[in-house]
C-alpha cells in the first residue's frame, strides 16, 4: 500500500514555514511522535520510524475469527470491497438476485443508494408532511392533545351534513405523530351513546381504512366542535381525482385533500370521460380486491361504511382506503332508534350497491354510468370491452332484489388474489432489498459523527492536551488515512469505497493492521482496527462523561 | 444562541502558549479573521467583531420561501426539530400514525433508526451472504461466469438420483449478484432438447419460486458437470427442519442448505412430533395460500414441480418457495417420450396428491401420518382440531380417483386470501417507514464525508492556504459549530439533533443565518446556510477537479 498511497503530509513540508503570512490558522508540523499510552514496539527503517503495538495489544477486542494480513490494499472499485473480517452481517452484500431481476437495469446501477421512484415517493410524502403551517389567525395553537394544525380543505364531509366542517393536519403532543382532524363546525352531540359505534371503528384496524383513533368535543376552536382524529396518509388522492376529475395529472406533491374532493355528481366530472381510455382490467381487480377486503372488515365488524363514494376513498400509491369512516354514523346517531340490526343490513346492502355503483363507474370511466337510465347500457359496455366476471360482479352487487354479502364476489375474483399477493410479495422483497442497502448508511453516520466530536476538539475541560495525545492523537491519524490519502503524484485520493470499508473495519474492530502516517511522515504507526475502535469508544465515553459532567 | 451555548476557544484561550511542551500538533490561536472572497459588512460589539455578509451574498440561492429569522435555536428534542427551511422532503417526519400503532411501543421509541427486529434479519442474512468462502481445494476458482464458489451442502437433490451433487453460492463475474449453483456430478445430459423445459422454467417467474436462471454443462470441475443456476435465498429453512426436524432452535444464522435437509421419511423425524403442538391454524393456511400459488403459476406455465416434498421447499422469514425446480425434467428427460401432455397431466396430479400429503403432515406435526395406513386417522385429527376448510381441501387434495386443479382449493382457502392480502400489506407499510427513516443517513453520511475530505486537508497541490482560507475557514468553522459546540460552563454539547438539524440546513441551502466563532473568540461570522454550502459545493469540486487531474 505505502508505495502507492502516500500522505499528505509529503507536499507539506516544501512549504514550511511556521510564519506564514497567511493569518488562517495552520496545523503545526510536530516534530515528533506523541506519548501512546500503550506498550509500543519501534524500529527504524530507512529513517522513517515505525511504532507497533507490543503483543499485549492485540488483546483488545475479543475477536474469534480474524484476517491479521495487511497486505489486502489495493484501490478498489466498490463491488470489490474486501470482507474477510469479522462483521460481515454489517456490509450490504449487493441486491439479491431474486430482487435485482425485478427492476430496470438502470436502477440497479445505482448500488449503494436507493432506487429513484421508492426514494422520490417517500420524499414527496416527507415533504407533505413537513410542509409549513399556515399562518391562519383562526387556528388555535393547541386543541386538546394536538399542536401545530394546518388546514388541509374545508368541503363538507357529508352530502346530508349541512354543517361547515374543516380538515386538519395535526401533531400529538406526546408522540409528535401527525393525524388528519377532521371538524364537524357547530355540532353538538345530541348522546353520548354514538360512542358506542366509535369504539368499534376506533377497533377496526385494516390496512385498507384510514383508521379512526378518537372523537372529541371542544370548544377551542370558539364554538362547539366535534372532532374526529384519524390517521393520517400524506400524498393521497380521492378516486375521484385519480379516475375521474379532469385536473391536471397529480406530480405526487398534491395536497391530498386539497381541492378535489368533488362531490360524486359534479358536472365537470361527468364530461371529459369519453375522451379518457378504459382502465386496464387488472388495474380494476386491484381495486376490486381492495375495496372488497375493506368492506368485509367493515361489515364483519358489524358496521357499515355509508360513505363509500369516489370522494371519500383515497388512494396512496397502489393502496386503496376509505377515509370519513363513521362520520355518518356520529352526525345521524338517533338514541331512539329500535331495531339496530336491521337498519345495520340495510346500510350493509346499500353500501354493496354502492361498490356495484362505484367499480361500474371506474370500469366505465364515467360517473354518469351509474345512473339509472344509463346502468344498462353501462354494463353491455363492460361486458364488451372486459371478462365475464368483471360483469357478473356488477350484476350480483347492483341487483338490490336479494340479499348480497360482500364475501359472495370472491369467486368472481377468483385466481387473481393470486396475481395480487405475488405483486405485494414483490414489493415486500424489492424494499427489503432497499432496506438492506440504506440501514447501513445509518451506522457509518453515527461512526462519522463520533469521529468528528472528537478530532480537532480543542479542549475537553482544562486538558489543553485531549484531542492530541494518545487515543486521540491516533483517532487524528485516523481521519488522516481516511479522507486525506493523497495518490504518489499528490493528488486526493477520493475514493468512497476505501472510506467505507475503514469505516467498516474500524466498527468491526478487526485484527486487520493500518499504517498510519504523522504528517511530518517521519513516524509511521501501525495499529489494528481492533485497536482505533478502543480508542474511538475509549475517547467518546470521555466526551459523554464531560458533557454528563453537572447534570 | 449566545448567551446558552459558546465556543470551545473560551477554555483554549486560558492555556495559550504557542510552544507547548505537548508534543502533538496544536492549532495556532489565529489572531485576526481570514480573507473572505465575498462581501463583509463588519462591527464591533464590546470587543467582540461580528462580521455580515452584505446583501449581495444573499443572493446564493434561489429559495421561495425562507425563514431568515436566526432566534430559533433552543436545545432541541429530536421531536421538535425546526422544519422551516426549504427542503422539507429531506426530513424523516417521524413514523406514520397507522404504521406507530402497528409496532410495540418499545420499538417506535428508537425513533430514528430501523426497528430492531427487521434489522436484526437484515444483518443476518447480509452476514450469511457475506461470509468467508471455505478454502476447499477441490473447487474451482472460476465456473463459467461464476467466481467465489463456496461449498453450502453435498446432499442429493433427488431420491432418485444416484449421482453425487454439491450445492455452492457464487458470485456473477459480470453483475456481482449472488446465486446459488445445483451441481451434477459426472452428468451427461442425453439431449440438449431438454433445453425446451429448461427455457419454461427460466421464463416462470413467481414470488413463490426460487428462480432458475440457467443451466450448463461444464468440465471445470475436472468431469462432466451439469450445473443448475437458482437465485439465492440466504437465511433459508427448508420446510422440514422448521416443521418437523428435531434440530436446535434456528437463531437466524444457521446456513439454509448445510445439513438439515434429510430425506421425507428421515426416521429422527418421525419420532419426536407427538411432543410437538400443533401449528395454529393461520400459519398453516399462509402456507396452504403459498403453496397454491407457486404450484398454480408452475401447471399454468405448462410445467409440473415434481419435487414437492419438505426438503425442497425453502422458508426464508415467512415467505415459502420452490426450491430445485426443473431438475426433474432435466434428468428423467426422454428425448424419446410420446404423449407429453398425458405425461405432464400425470405429474401434475402427483403434484396434487404430494400438496396434500405435505398439507396432511404439517397439519399432524408428523410425517408419518401421510402413510398409507395412517391417512385415515390423520384426517380424523385435523378434522378434530381444525375447521372443516382445511379437511375439505386434504379430501380433495387425496381424492386421486379424480382430476383434480389446485385452484379447486381456492374457495375452501375463501376469505383467508383477504387475511393474507392485509397481513402483507401491513408488512409493506412498516417496511416503507423504516425506509423512510433510513434514507435520510445515506444523505447526511455523505455530508459529512465531504466536509471530512475538505476540513483538515493540509494541502491542496502546492496551496498551502487550501483548506485553511475563504470558503474552506468557513467550512472548519461550521464543522466546530456542528461537532465542538460547549455549553455555558464548558461542557461539550453533544446532540444528535443539533447535528442532524444542522446537516439538513446545509444541505437545503437555507437563508437562515448561523453565528460561527472563530477559536480565538475574536471574531464572529454571520453567514447563511446558503453560502455554507456554496463553499462545500465550491470546495468539493476543487477537490474532484484535483483528483481527476491526470487522470
Amino acid at each position: 500500500m505505502f508505495s502507492r498511497l502516500c500522505f499528505a503530509g509529503r507536499n507539506l513540508l516544501r512549504n514550511e514555514s511556521p510564519q506564514s503570512t497567511n493569518t488562517s490558522p495552520r496545523i503545526t508540523p510536530q516534530p515528533s511522535p506523541p506519548p501512546i499510552t500503550t506498550n509500543i514496539h519501534q524500529e527504524n527503517v530507512g529513517g522513517t520510524t515505525y511504532f507497533y503495538p507490543t503483543a499485549a495489544n492485540h488483546q483488545l477486542t475479543p475477536s474469534s475469527t480474524v484476517n491479521t494480513t495487511d497486505n489486502t490494499f489495493v484501490h478498489i472499485a466498490s463491488s470489490q470491497i474486501n470482507l474477510s473480517y469479522t462483521h460481515p452481517g454489517h456490509v450490504y452484500p449487493g441486491p439479491a438476485s431474486h430482487v435485482i431481476n425485478m427492476q430496470s437495469k438502470a436502477q440497479v446501477s445505482a448500488a449503494f443508494f436507493m432506487q429513484d421512484e421508492l426514494r422520490n415517493d417517500i420524499l414527496a410524502r416527507n415533504e407533505i408532511v413537513n410542509s409549513i403551517e399556515n399562518d391562519s389567525q383562526d387556528i388555535p395553537l393547541e386543541v386538546e392533545n394536538y399542536h401545530s394544525l394546518c388546514l388541509l380543505e374545508s368541503l363538507p364531509l357529508h352530502p346530508k351534513l349541512p354543517l361547515p366542517s374543516s380538515t386538519y393536519r395535526a401533531t400529538h403532543a406526546v408522540t409528535g405523530v401527525k393525524y388528519c382532524l377532521r371538524r364537524l363546525h357547530g355540532f353538538r352531540l345530541q348522546s353520548t351513546k354514538c360512542m358506542q359505534v366509535v369504539d368499534k371503528w376506533k377497533k377496526l384496524q385494516h390496512t385498507n381504512i384510514v383508521q379512526l383513533r378518537e372523537v372529541f368535543t371542544t370548544k377551542t376552536f370558539g364554538d362547539n366542535s366535534l372532532v374526529i382524529v384519524y390517521d393520517y396518509h400524506p400524498g393521497s388522492q380521492t378516486l375521484l381525482s385519480k379516475y375521474f376529475a379532469s385536473v391536471p395529472e397529480t406530480n405526487g406533491y398534491t395536497d391530498p385533500f386539497a381541492g378535489e374532493a368533488r362531490p360524486f355528481s359534479h358536472k365537470s366530472s361527468l364530461h371529459r370521460t369519453a375522451a379518457t381510455s378504459l382502465l386496464p382490467e387488472n388495474e380494476i381487480w386491484s381495486i376490486i380486491i381492495q375495496l372488497s377486503a375493506g368492506l368485509r372488515a367493515i361489515h364483519q365488524a358489524g358496521l357499515a361504511c355509508r360513505t363509500l363514494d369516489p370522494t371519500k376513498i383515497i388512494v396512496t400509491g397502489k393502496r386503496i382506503r376509505y377515509s370519513c369512516v363513521g362520520i355518518s354514523d356520529i352526525f345521524t346517531f338517533d338514541p331512539n332508534q329500535q331495531n339496530q340490526l336491521t337498519v345495520l343490513d340495510h346500510q350493509q346492502q346499500e353500501d354493496l350497491l354502492a361498490l356495484g355503483k362505484l367499480i361500474l363507474a371506474l370500469a366505465c370511466r364515467s360517473l354518469q354510468s351509474v345512473q339509472r337510465d344509463q346502468i344498462q347500457s353501462s354494463v353491455e359496455l363492460v361486458s364488451r370491452h372486459y371478462s365475464s366476471d368483471l360483469r357478473n360482479i356488477l350484476i350480483c352487487l347492483l341487483n338490490t332484489n336479494t340479499r348480497r354479502s360482500v364475501t359472495e364476489i370472491m369467486p368472481m375474483i377468483g385466481a387473481r388474489f393470486y396475481v395480487q399477493l405475488d405483486a405485494l410479495q414483490a414489493q415486500c422483497d424489492i424494499q427489503e432489498d432497499e432496506l438492506a442497502k440504506e440501514m447501513e448508511n445509518g451506522r457509518l453516520y453515527r461512526l462519522l459523527v463520533k469521529l468528528g466530536c472528537i478530532n480537532e476538539r480543542p479542549e475537553l475541560n482544562l486538558d489543553v492536551t485531549w484531542s492530541e495525545t494518545g487515543d486521540r492523537y491516533m483517532l487524528k491519524l485516523f481521519r488522516d488515512y481516511l479522507f486525506h490519502t493523497v495518490t504518489e503524484d499528490g493528488r486526493p485520493w477520493l475514493n468512497q469505497s476505501h472510506i467505507v470499508q475503514c469505516l467498516n473495519k474500524l466498527d468491526a474492530g478487526t485484527m486487520e493492521k493500518v499504517q498510519l502516517m504523522s504528517r511530518d511522515e517521519q513516524s509511521v504507526l501501525v495499529v489494528t482496527y481492533a485497536e482505533l475502535k478502543h480508542c474511538l469508544d475509549q475517547a467518546f465515553s470521555e466526551l459523554v462523561a464531560a458533557s454528563d459532567g453537572t447534570v
